[in-house]
Parts: structure tokens; sequence; C-alpha cells
């Protein structure tokens, strides 16, 4: 499922990976992505107000400089680990910068696994000259692996296209385990291109698409506390720079942008270990983002609609019941109906008169799943993406630990 | 577990239950309470938006009449059965009315079992008058079979208590089987009483206990379609009427009354097929009682701490992550204590310097497990119950239909 015949290299990013053997498993788990002098970066983070030490110091750097490097390690999260995980991420920091011969505050820290460690600062030590030596403009597979935790394969997508004459490139990678071993199901995100973009601009545009791809996929509702997602820019394309959110230009960026985080956070939701299904829920004609995504949550939260979805049970009652308790101010439920794939489940409030069991079989039995909700009171559409509740989901976060 | 043993009637409240055979195991499954005339009842019920007909037509009488009876069949849920489902719901009350020459809207129905099947009119029309002729003050405990779906033990608690050199009894039961067949798992609770009280002091009484008692279990999050309590005062004991919420009788009256509500709502947690753990999670030193219960239910319906709490792994990352996305603003999570037990589990915004595994290994192997959330930030406190995630939950709910 990873796409990795046809990544592009974006021009004036390089990416380093090394093993700093903080995994006993002894693969790569140290990436080093540098970025041409003039690069502009735009980044989100977690909400989770226990957020780790490198969230922390990769907040403050990004607000004082250009941000020239990311560092990143997987198997230890330095997250709950107080003022030692805080020197432990500027120690990190400097070293790169050092190396690089860049401003300490340049370089944004990211760390993914275990919570509760204190980093291995002396293999760390190490794994920065390591990794930069091996920085090349081809690394972005090896980066891709480089920051896996429990995930089964790199995942990046990437997209050459014509933006008014101009070939612009775009290339991402992610990881998260989705569901799985949510200790460590940190989710990030890192993407570049070389597109000419003003800070604003691709500070609007990171945000939107995120807001409609890696904030659009739910496993269990639990936000990790190292979740985050950068976009760089390095301004290398042959290009007008982009400085309008309403220019033709900025849309067709934008759009491509958006394909890309989706591919990327999607695949975070297909890869989590005991997801047996992908779902798709979609509210539609509703009056709000907010009441759309209300109901779309609760759908796919609902351990009763997640365990039926395992059990491949077109259980209406189930999603109904979880539409009715929503929270929607004067929902009509008698108004509303539900699709399950092409198939109408309910209507009048009820199961629907046409409705067989046999065709909301045909379609439960499929891995990739629709559920809309057509909510008939308003203009607004939705859509989450998540996964089943299955045996190994509780099989694999019981004994994580042991 | 069920507390047979010390049943104390309620004067002036009749109890018949039968077989109208709408479950096909032919145990009992319907019961019909009447109460003398003069008697005053108080009730709520599920805020869902998509309500049983039942839930509905009982909203409607307690507002027109006071009440004389309950209807209560188990099996069948009558709910997503649009109007058929109010018609058969208003003619089961009228046969009840008739049968016991009371008014219509004199009789509240409730009905808890399967969504989206039609009543089966006929049986429910010859179990009417053989409920109404196995009437006895003695009829609690068949009652509270009679209401169970996939409960494994009838729930009731009661008490006789003074008020002022008076004697009052207050007796009740419950029904739920907590987070297990949950299209099934309706929420229902019936409590009498002889004591003689103010329509607004009962009103009053009932949503403050339900608030501390009902509405403070959590399983899996999903609100039922049918959920409903009820309480109604006989009015025959020999004392004066209660009628200040400030006198020193309405206090003793409603903290016996919490006590018999916190009873029959633990006992649906703990019955709950799949649980394996009682988990009560307390937030103290908050600064409302809305963000003590935010946390609180954060922690109690995080699948990651639930399966952690199946596996008795002290997972404490797992709870200090659930407490910092609970959305409480301004939450320094470096001012917070989390206890385990005794044990003293984060500190510092990470794992306490005293903890040790064997510590928090030796109160996560109990069955009974407290969480203590200390928040230091003001005064409230609130405590909520709730239950583990287990193969079981998945298996049981997946296998449902099947």
């Amino acid at each position: 499922m990873a796409q990795t015949s046809n990544i592009h290299p974006v021009s004036g990013v390089y990416l380093g990976t090394t093993q700093a053997k903080i995994k006993k498993s002894g693969v790569e788990d140290f990436v080093v992505i540098s970025f041409v002098e003039g690069s502009r970066t735009a980044a989100t983070f977690t909400t989770n107000a226990f957020c780790a030490a490198p969230v922390t110091l990769a907040k403050q750097n990004l607000k004082n400089t250009p941000t020239r490097a990311l560092v990143i390690n997987s198997g230890n999260a330095n997250a709950g680990t107080g003022q030692q995980g805080m020197l432990d991420a500027q120690q990190t920091c400097h070293w790169v910068a050092e190396e690089l011969g860049i401003s300490e505050q340049a370089v944004l820290p990211f760390s993914t696994g275990v919570i509760g460690q204190n980093l291995p600062m002396p293999k760390i030590e190490s794994a920065v000259p390591a990794a930069i030596a091996n920085q090349t403009i081809d690394g972005w597979e090896m980066a891709a692996k480089g920051i896996m935790t429990t995930d089964t394969h790199p995942k990046t997508a990437s997209r050459q296209f014509d933006i008014e004459g101009h070939t612009v490139t775009l290339t991402g990678f992610s990881k998260g385990s989705g569901m799985i071993h949510p200790n460590m199901a940190t989710m990030l995100g890192f993407a570049a291109t070389d597109a000419k973009i003003s800070q604003a601009c691709l500070d609007k545009a990171l945000l939107d698409s995120v807001s409609l791809s890696f904030n659009r996929i739910t496993v269990d509702g639990d936000t990790s506390t190292n979740d985050a997602c950068t976009l760089t820019a390095t301004q290398q394309a042959d290009m007008p720079e982009i400085t309008d959110p309403d220019s033709s230009a900025y849309q067709v960026f934008a759009k491509v942008l958006n394909e890309v985080m989706t591919e990327l956070a999607q695949m975070i939701v297909r890869d989590g270990e005991g997801a047996t299904k992908f779902v798709a829920i979609k509210v539609e004609s509703g009056d709000s983002v907010e009441e759309c995504l209300k109901v779309a949550h609760a759908v796919a939260l609902s351990p009763l609609v997640k365990t039926a979805l395992f059990a491949s049970d077109p259980n209406w009652g189930r999603i109904l019941a979880a539409v009715g308790r929503a929270g929607v101010v004067g929902l009509d439920i008698n108004a509303l109906q539900i699709y399950l794939g092409d198939v109408l489940l309910v209507d009048n409030g009820g199961r629907a008169d046409s409705y067989t069991e046999e065709a909301g079989q045909a379609v439960m039995n499929e891995t990739d799943i629709e559920i809309r909700i057509i909510l008939n009171r308003g203009q607004v559409s939705e859509t989450v993406w998540t996964t089943d509740f299955s045996y190994d989901y509780v099989k694999i976060n019981a004994e994580y630990r042991t």
C-alpha cells in the first residue's frame, strides 16, 4: 500500500536517517531533515494539555526563527519527562544546529514512542552527525521508515503538478498506528514543497488541509501527547510567489495539498493493527460544520457501532441511537435518512421500508464501508474516517506493556 | 449480589408480573405496578433525540394526570417503530387503564429490549389482566426479574428509616446490562416510598439523586433510547408532609434516596457482562462540576485506559493523556496528582518519584479500583463509576445479532 514508486524529491530538502539504537530492534529510528536557506515552515501541534517536551520546544522555536531543520526520533516520546525532557530536547536541537552551522532555534524537534522515559542522550549525540552525513534529496522513503513505531509500512504521498505553467512538487510522509499501541500512537506528518508561497498563505494552506485530513480521522478519540504536522516551502520553484489565498494559483496548490494530506491521513487509519474495516462517515445537509462533526464523531466513536462493524452487522439501531445522542439541538430523527453504501437503512425514524438484511449485509461484508447520514436541515457536509473495534484492538492494547 | 433478603414493601404499591412471552425464553417479561390514589410520581427520561415511543408517551401522560400505574415490558424496546410504535404504547396503556378502572393518561409505559420490532400486541392484551391478577405488595423481587434483559440477577435496594420519629420505607429496583448488549442496554429504575412529600420536593429529590447515581455511571458513552427512572410517593406514612427542601426531614429523605439510587446504579455497572473491574474515578479540587465531569468522563471512556484496566496494567501515561485531552481550559498538568488507590502515580507532569510498578500492580490486581485525579484548582469534587473493556465486550457486542 505504500506508494514507494513515485516519490518526487523536493528541491532544497535533504533527508538523512540512521540507527540511533533507541529502539531495541536496531532499525532506523533517527531522522534529520534540513531545508535550504529562505525556506518557510508552517506547523500545527496536538491540543492535549499534557504535551511532550519536544512539542513545547518546537512551538517556541517556530515562533522565533525561520526553520532550517527537523530532528525526529522514534522509540521514545520524551513525554511525561518533566524538566529533564525539555533539557534533552534542547540539547538535541543544539547538536543538530552545531553540525549544520545554523541557529539552535532554527531546529524543530519531534519524538514518538513510549511515554515516561528519558531520551538516551549519548545515543542521540552520535546519531546526529551520522544522520546528517546520510542526508540526500532522495531520502524520503528511508525517513518515512525512520519515524515508524508500530506502523507496518512507511507512508508517503507525492505529486508533481502545474501551477500556471510552472512545475511544482509536493511530497510528504506520515506515521501513526491508528488505534493500536496508542501510547505510541503519535500521529506525525511532514511535507515539503518547492513552491514559492508567502508565510501567510502557507500557514492557511496547512491549517485548512490538516482540518480536512489529519483532523478528520479518528480511531479511539484519544489525542496523543506528541501529534504534529509540518509543511515547508523551499521557494525553489521557478514561479511567481503565491500571496493571495483567492488566487487561482493558491487554489491549485491547496487542492493538491489536500489530496496529499488526505492520502497520508487515510493511510494511518488503514494501517491500524486490529482494524479490519475502513469506514467513511459522511454527514450531509447539516446546519453547521460543528453539528456535522458532532454527529460523525458520535457514530465513529461509538463502541457499539464499531463492534457491529467488526462483526459486519448492519445494525441500524446502533447507528441511529448514536446519531440521537450526538447532542444536536432540535434534531428531528424522523426527518433524516441513513445510508449504508447505496442501501437506504433508516427513514421516518426507523428501518426503511425498502431495506432488506441481505442488501445491508452485502455492504457490510466489504472492507471499505461508507455510512451516510443525511440530516436534511442545512447545506453543510463533513466526512470523518475511522475503523472498527476488533478482538485485536483489545488484545494489543491490553498486552502492550506485558 | 442481589439484595433479596431485605426488601421492605411500600404501603400503597402493588406489583404484578407475568410471562407475556415477548421473550422467547419464556421467563417473566411483563410487569404492572399500581399506586394508591393520591400518590405522586416524579420521573426523568433519556436525552437521546431518538427516543422510543413509550418514552414520548410517558412524558406526555406524566404532565397531564397524576400517575396511578406503570406498565413495563422487557424483550422489545418499541423503539424505531414510528407511528405504529406510538399506537401500540397507547393501546397498552388503554388496556391497563380499563383493567384498573383508571384514566388512560394515569398509566406510564416503559419498554426495553431489541430496537426496531413492533410489540406483539395480542400477547400484551392477554398479559395485562394476568399481571394485574398477580399484583401484591410483596411483588418487588419478581418485578425486578420481569424487567431484566441480559442482566444476570435482579437488582433491588430497600431502606426503612426514621424521619423525625416516623418510620418511612423506600424501595426500588433497576435493570441494565451495562456495556454488554447495549442495543438492549436500557437503564431503567423504579422506586417508591410511602413518604408524605410535596410534588415539588419529590421532583427535586429525584433529579438530584439521579444526577449523582444513574447519571454518574458510564460504560461506553452510548445513551439508550429508552432510559427512564421514576419515583412515586404514596403519601401513606404517618408523618407531616415534607414541603421544604431546606428542612431536616427533606435532608434525611434525600440522603436515603441517594443511597438507594447509588446502590441501584452501581449494580448496573458491576453486572456488565464482560466487565472484570469496577472502577471509581474521582476528580477532586476542580473549579466546577462541569470540568470535574469532563475529566472523569475522558478517563472513564478512553478505550486505552479501559483496555489497560482489563489488563491490570498501571499505565499512568494513558490516564494522564486522557486528562490532558479532556478540554479543561488552562489546565496545568504539572500541578495535578493522580492516585491509583493509595499509590501516588503522577506528580509534576510525570511519574511520581516514589512510584514503583509493584505498588501500582498491587492496586490494579484488585477487582474494585479507584483512580483519583486531584486537579488542585478549586473546591469541587465529582465521582463517576465505570468498567474495563474486555475481550468479552467485543465478543458479546460483535456477536449480538448472529
